[in-house]
């Protein structure tokens, strides 16, 4: 099949950016719909220094952009993505077909207003979408090329603020000195709080929506239960599956389906399946007797055709280690000392996984350091996933906030 | 290693009692902690019409004993057991060595007290501790003997009623007519709300605790992420694993560390392990890096010591397909309509696995036949495992009402 090539039009000159292949070779391509796309991406040569003291040689960061930056190149809104995302946010995902995962809220007119923005996406450090990832070639350590071999399990593992580092370096090439606004849900709230905390003179606005300073305990244990069933799976040899040509498809599965009952809540199954029985020819043990369990079933296997094991493990593990408090002497408000960054959070009722209380307690913090926030607790039975979903009270209340926040950015 | 015979001084006589091997050949005999212990056991060879329509040639009840049944058989209790636990509630565990599940709750002076009343606790059908399961040797299916091989997979798939029809008959092999209490937890209280449903003029008094009159969308998808998890194990072999010489640990432990991730509440998680490193050095993806990973891993391993994979999918199937109204035209309070029995129920406030709302929509339809039900909802940290630990609420709960019921029942 013939590459496609996504390049936006606005895509960056300069550097080495250009559309970098996501994985090293067609020997490790097991998996066709991630390896026939080059993503857009640009490469930066001096590399990156990562929280565990390791150092990548070079990194490359794949990223999409939506929108026109001004001339004084302040309307910028750098988009975090959550877990299993990636950087196609408000257009057709080329590895899926699917829309964008936030086209309901970027776009021309639409919340976050593309003809008011200039809207920034970009694939986590760690990730399997164009930016370097266990997929990409690995090096001895030091900083010199290994044997070109992807780094499989032996990726370093990245954190969130290592993820914020890579964005970094996206954006001063891009020649923004400050995003207007940084926003994201879940893992993505994660990277936002991290950018607040790391870079406070570069965030105008935050927008940690659906998300926590630190990983529960809870939270870590169902992570564990992923990693542990893809370390199971026979194919997934040690995290080398892409020599094997094969991947571990059903461990992977398995994590998918666990993730995914936390994403959305107790009333969102119940409306949307109950016990309806699709099934009701004969008992068995096995087989997909409710209909609850074939749309699980049809999560996890979908799942496996676009994300790679080894980025699956790599990034639970960031999401686990992230404590921003602990990085702060256990006080949370200190990461956030003297910041001017305005705050808009947003938890969701139903959200089990990042419930409200983990957003109050990170109000509480910034309200101890006297800083400009806004705390927001949507009403929803959707869980979770409400923060990708149709949410008119969160959607208003995001447009609002960006609204008052261009104003006093002098935006209008 | 000399086999254990595990045999009640109070060991019923007549009929084919005995102890009766829990599998059918040494050859299929893949685990050495569950073969090499023979279960106290009664066998009728009438067998046992399921609600799946299929017929058991016949079936053997293991189970145990404690205290003296008096003179009159009024003072018996049967203990209904939970998905994983077994028959020893109040003694060492022949397979695990430790205490009984229930020792906390059973015993001299204890709030379930041996020296007034007589408890009776079996293995449920479909287990794997002597009672007939995917264990035991197949028939045919129109009830003759087939290639005495294990049932495997094509065990007939059992529900909650059939666990109680086989506790029946050992019931009434004890001659017992009526029994002064049915007590349980989690699955246990779906066989007592099914006992008091099926054999309303047998039961005097009921507990069901931690537990509701269906189960749910979000708990079949947990349950079916461990079925998976066993399915995706490559020493699954379609359920012949016995014959294969091997046992599908790690599926099998995956699906333990998921259902125990349920079990308990997110407080008593964080109070147990919270964020705590164990392995500081270094990070990885991998690995035991927070303590609740390597709590949880052993959660796994030490499971697959004591319990079938093949009967883990056809009990955790026989919850799934628990539904006491749909069996009444969906109509709950049918199900009870004119009882006398006595009913407590008990739910934990922290439980989210069996939250309070599903035992109070019981009291409910106990309360629309103006059934006589008693229902307290303990304050408990502890989740769903709080029916099990030490909750002196709970205790005091059940033993004032025990007390209340004998003495209406002319006990005392």
């Amino acid at each position: 099949m013939a590459k496609r090539l996504y390049e936006a039009a606005n895509a960056p000159k300069g550097c080495t950016a250009g559309a970098a292949s996501a994985y090293p070779g067609a020997a490790m391509d097991q998996s066709p719909t991630l390896a026939e796309i080059q993503h857009q991406s640009v490469t930066f040569p001096g590399g990156l220094t990562l929280d565990c003291g390791r150092r990548l040689l070079e990194v490359t960061v794949a990223y999409r952009t939506y929108g026109t930056l001004n001339a004084a190149k302040s309307n910028a809104i750098l988009l975090c993505h959550a877990l299993t995302l990636d950087q196609y946010a408000a257009e057709q995902n080329p590895v899926t077909g699917k829309p964008g995962w936030w086209d309901i809220m970027v776009g021309p007119g639409k919340p976050i207003d593309t003809e008011r923005y200039f809207v920034i996406c970009s694939n986590v450090l760690g990730g399997c979408m164009g930016t370097t990832g266990p997929r990409s070639p690995n090096d001895d350590g030091s900083g010199q090329p290994h044997s070109g071999q992807p780094w499989g399990t032996e990726f370093p593992q990245v954190t969130v603020p290592d993820m914020v580092r890579a964005q970094k370096l996206l954006i001063d090439h891009l020649g923004i000195s400050r995003l207007f606004a940084v926003i994201g849900g879940s893992m993505g709230g994660m990277q936002v709080l991290a950018w607040a905390a790391l870079y406070p003179a570069q965030v105008f606005a935050a927008v940690p929506v659906a998300t926590a300073s630190y990983h529960s305990a809870q939270n870590i244990a169902f992570h564990e239960i992923g990693r542990q069933a893809i370390a199971a799976d026979p194919y997934f040899y040690a995290g080398r599956y892409w020599s094997e040509g094969v991947r571990p498809e059903r461990g992977l599965a398995v994590a998918r389906m666990t993730a995914h009952i936390t994403y959305v809540s107790e009333e969102a199954l119940a409306r949307k399946f109950g016990r309806k029985l699709q099934n009701a020819e004969g008992l068995s043990a096995l087989g997909d007797q409710f209909a609850v369990e074939s749309y699980l079933q049809y999560q996890g296997s979908s799942f496996v055709q676009r994300f790679d094991a080894n980025s699956y493990l790599t990034i639970t593990r960031a999401m686990d280690l992230f404590d921003l408090a602990a990085d702060h002497n256990g006080v949370l408000s200190a990461a956030f000392k003297g910041t001017k960054t305005r705050f808009l959070l947003v938890s969701f009722s139903s959200d089990w996984l990042f419930p409200t209380a983990q957003s109050r307690a990170i109000a509480r913090a910034l309200n101890h350091v006297a800083a400009n926030v806004s705390f927001v607790e949507v009403q929803s039975d959707k869980g979770h996933d409400a923060f990708l979903l149709d949410e008119p009270d969160f959607h208003h209340t995001l447009r609002g906030f960006l609204a008052g926040c261009a104003e006093h950015a002098g935006l209008v």
